[in-house]
């Protein structure tokens, strides 16, 4: 179960309030490389850890919780960034001279209103909501938790990698201080956490966790097809090399080579269609 | 651009359709496990692949090409599972037993159109959809394609881990030889696909490509939270030790530690609500 | 705007009620084949109706409104189909035996439950709602109104076939004769409404409507590949041939023929990696 | 920020595992009914509360917590309504008797496999994940935050409402001791909740709250339209008399009257087409 | 079953069209606080009423045909402000300034196509589309009817305060007369709907509904846990007092107290994994 | 199975880059009458094609892979769009004047990056994505694939004219003679896949594939009902005139007629709620 504190996990200050940013942050929120995601990610993945060793399911704990307080931080730091945003088209000048605005006793540029998420003005009375940057709303399909440790921990590190990508291209759209700083601690943070969930593979095997299932006997996998790499350029024109064209596999356990992708299976004939299925005549 | 070959990349058998086991080959489909998916991904990924080496986008081509008639060996899969399904009520019997089955003329037990994706039925004309395997349609959000190679690479071992397992657990769920033969032949190339990009990862650098991405001046991030291992437990209790509790991080610039969170802001005071906000009149 | 009577457009019967067969009405109320659709879709072609007959719009009203009395129809079909339903797993039997029940009291076989929508039993209080036979909510994107009255002619022709096919295979699954009767009246109005909008078409010219939007200056079209059928066989085998592969076209404006497709374009390079983009440094 | 206890809010115990229970309880997880929205609701209602009175803000920080764990229980009770679950057809036998089964060596009848939620065997490694009883994703547009304390609090009362409504018919469906005792709890829960919004309600001046928002000067409003009940009869037939035909208001701003509903505005004329949006001809 | 009349239900004027004004009216359609939403609430309610009192029904019947024609006033709405918006950007200046725009032969700045939805210009030839501000589609999830009439009217209430919310906000929005004039008759209703289903809930017996549903034994509730308001904050600081840490309950049958929450439950220990289930080695 | 040529279909030329029309762009790959969709309808038509002429899935297959590089050139051309985007508020001026920004050192005005897809910058690093114009991700619910030829031909021509409707509005849209010349060729392609599928209609026997199926036996149809016109003036005003209220119908099997709608059945009574169903007392 859980507690919370009224308090932030680390400030949220922001110097020149902008609806575009507060926009923008949505994605950090709502989008499927944000927040929300991961917080939930890690909490289903606790709930149904199995297994004899309990350290998992703990860390998941852990770090699922911290993530629930870095949504709430993304959630102020919309609502301050909406402080003054022009409400309604009565604010705004088509003019989108600063100068003229001046003049105009405080209208601000039109634009900046066609800018904004509608729903920040319409929909929510200027504070966040669980949606992406360009209002889609977060879908828990992207709640990745699939019963099997090693693929949830990549699974994670694909997250924390877009995460912190993301992360990193908020922090270039800024100016302001006040949201460089909130989001150089939560780069930093989303640092360790690909650290954390590299070191997790590497404590259930490393490479030994590959192929991912480990728990299927691979005698039973057309081996022949395990470490090819199938090209299908139009002529077999041979692919680039690279790491994976040539040398043994990852995994020890074989080699990589080439091939070009031919056909193992005939043409499918599928069955006339059944007289009470709705089928055209002609088909039947 | 693309060209194809009416046969298929491998032969795909079915001894005794099964309609239960068509559904579940929806998810290999249609799921966020399943192949539309990684088919989608690695196109999209090749199409916006920049930098100088274009091996990445040979790469991608090739595989995403593969993957196209991945979901055509299971859509046929599928349709051959639902050839001898019950097309509505009239042809089954209440009973369960096959015994009484034989006796009526060829009834088959209720539950087994129960057990059915309806929409194959109603649908779809008893072949496969791009849905998974309770029905809910494929949505391209899961395509991810980050403008980050790393974080692609990472992005893709995951949906080939999350996929191999799925492809595992169909081999589990079934008896059919024909149906198995075709999954071990997948099975072996999600092994090869998991080998590939983690291959790709090695190029990129392997823990040079860390933290993701790697192209943001690390002396901006807030570093002494970028290896530290921040605990939750209300009580303060040390969290399980793991490898991502203490030793050199994993990236070889830091060394893993644990601290117990703790508010580094304060209680979050928003403005008042402004008038035309259509608050509360106890809200200004 | 809009008036109601509170009697049926048709009488609903159902001599035997059957979750399973609520289940698969859904797909009548909620699927894309389905009355929201049809309904929804009519009304806003007609809302949005613009140019200086008006009689398209005064068509769409009419037969919107229809359809909505039609959505009425199948909710009522799915509540008296619920009516018996088992709502709990106390009710139900492992047994399947139609006797056996007899015996124990009038309880149901545990998979009727089972192959019920469960949001039947948990959120409607065993009544219509708006989803498919699948359980997925209908998504208003599935009502097409283009602006251009050809195509979204077209656009009805398709929903009424959909609907007509699907309201055939509802008929062919029940042997209820209420449920037959009501189903052969939506049958003969799907015949009705296919009828009509190709009526439709045939005023806005037939063939003249063609191509659509027929109000785009054909000479700034590359003409050249208007009428021919490219093929992508891998080896340039020439496809099956057909209506589509030689004669005049449809719109008597040229002549069909076969050509190999092949790439009329370069391979595309894009630029090289923004700095601040968030990518891999080997990507700039 | 949060902080976390390994134990449960409440025990959870399952004494018969039943995977068509584990179905169910999703419906609590992530429908629309379930505890992730009234989680992630009352967060972003926080998260965005204004005004001078932060005990709101503090009021729905310590209620969103508490319902944080009780997604936890939930998902525990799925795991353990899933930990006998039939994971294959390979385990699962045609017939549907127990004694046949006990016979066959603990093979379980085919029909409690097709009632599960394939998701469950295919994707979690029979766990739960956040969808409903259906597998449908929970969808976060059905977040209510809107920025209004009042709107807000009925929005909270009618999630608690439909949410009690749910665990009652929870509590009804299963036989499972375990089951019972832990939605008897979290039916109390809901009790509470509705208690707790509508004391809010009463607080934010009850009657003087409406009509919300209760800041927008009611001259603007066409006030004769504030307290007719519009009838749509057909042929005008008085409607069914209820509270709201006659009486005063129940805001005591007026008195409620009925009148068939007219057409106040003309039949409405959109301009022609542009000649450049692709219309038809005939629409220009 | 229905019926229309071509003319509106209230005149729908618009003196200065403005494409950014049509995309925020798309929030009164296509929103989850809009007329499509409240409708078909409406009317799902209707089509599954069950009781011995009809009048519900009736009333919902009569509430759901108006609203309709609430859908075809914002139809006509947003097609009449999109009526000079610019389809191209052809049409459009980089410039802002409308006195260049003046010279310039009629271009309107560009920016005001930038803040156009998108799919009025490409998707729907200038008109309504079921989507929202920000191009969201419309999803039937949220039309709530659970077969319970005190939950449903709580629904229903919420729908109306948030719809009146908005609506209030869009007249603040606008400063074209036609629009406010249209807002103040849809606010005017919204009252009414708002006075509607508190009125319909003082018949049902105001606090003796409560709690939702009244018709589950309250003896088998935890009722220890109905009216204690769990506190969650990390170091047992007492929450803020309010109407719901003291006195009364609202329906009369207890006393609000406070608690500090703390587990009731222990840690939770799922099984191992299954052998067959595709997790990793570790978790078996 | 499927080949590549790394080529693309036709030349992708952007002369001037604008975000703006990156934007629009994203409707024709990710919209409902954009590219992916076509591309995916065809596969799933040919994969579950039926019957014993199996010309139509050989038609289906060739077109269905032309689609895939008509995805791939539209996702060309939104790459190559956003080159030059302004990345983050510090490339940006709030001048919208041209002059000044030249003479700022290239800095663009602020609201080029506010009418930006924000994903375009934030999670593809300045590529195309699978989503529409207003960044809702495409969803496979819209492939349609019914099982029936007709019925799916007729979806089919409904694709490629909302499609080719959409390629004449880009076309409107741009004034890039690259951009031009590209979606010249696509409006050429969607001519000639009106024609096909139209073509393919006749060979199915036009007129005599009507209704669609035409597999029903239509003495069971209700045929009184099949060729009526149902008017539902509120008054029985009689609709405005068309080919569909007098003459044959298109079939040949009937003559079209109005009629008034009138009630056919009664106001259904459903029974009352069960009383573990959780509804209020009331309704029992």
């Amino acid at each position: 179960m859980y507690y919370h504190d009224k308090r932030l996990q680390y400030p949220v200050r922001v110097g020149t309030p902008d609806p575009l940013f507060a926009r923008q942050l949505q994605q950090a929120i709502g989008g499927i490389e944000g927040e929300i995601r991961v917080c939930l990610q890690y909490f289903f993945q606790a709930w149904g850890a199995r297994g004899p060793d309990t350290k998992y399911r703990d860390m998941l704990l852990h770090t699922a919780t911290e993530e629930l307080g870095h949504i709430e931080m993304l959630a102020t730091a919309v609502a301050l960034n909406l402080e003054e945003a022009p409400a309604s088209l009565r604010e705004t000048s088509a003019s989108a001279s600063p100068v003229v605005n001046a003049v105009m006793g405080g209208e601000r540029p039109r634009h900046v209103l066609e800018g904004m998420l509608q729903r920040h003005l319409l929909s929510t009375g200027l504070a966040a909501y669980p949606a992406n940057a360009d209002g889609v709303p977060f879908d828990c399909s992207h709640v990745y938790a699939s019963g099997n440790l090693a693929a949830d921990m990549f699974a994670n590190v694909t997250a924390e990698s877009t995460g912190r990508l993301l992360a990193v291209r908020l922090y270039n759209a800024t100016k302001d201080p006040g949201m460089k700083d909130m989001l150089s601690f939560l780069i930093a943070r989303d640092t360790m956490h690909q650290q954390q969930w590299l070191a997790a593979i590497e404590e259930l095997g490393g490479t030994a966790a590959l192929p991912i299932p480990n728990s299927f006997d691979q005698t039973q996998e057309k081996s022949e097809y395990s470490y090819v790499y199938l090209a299908t350029e139009r002529n077999g024109m041979p692919p680039a090399a690279g790491r994976w064209t040539e040398g043994p596999s990852i995994d020890g356990k074989g080699a990589f080579r080439v091939s070009q992708n031919e056909p193992l299976g005939d043409e499918p004939i599928l069955g006339p269609a059944r007289p009470d299925s709705g089928a055209q005549s002609e088909q039947m």
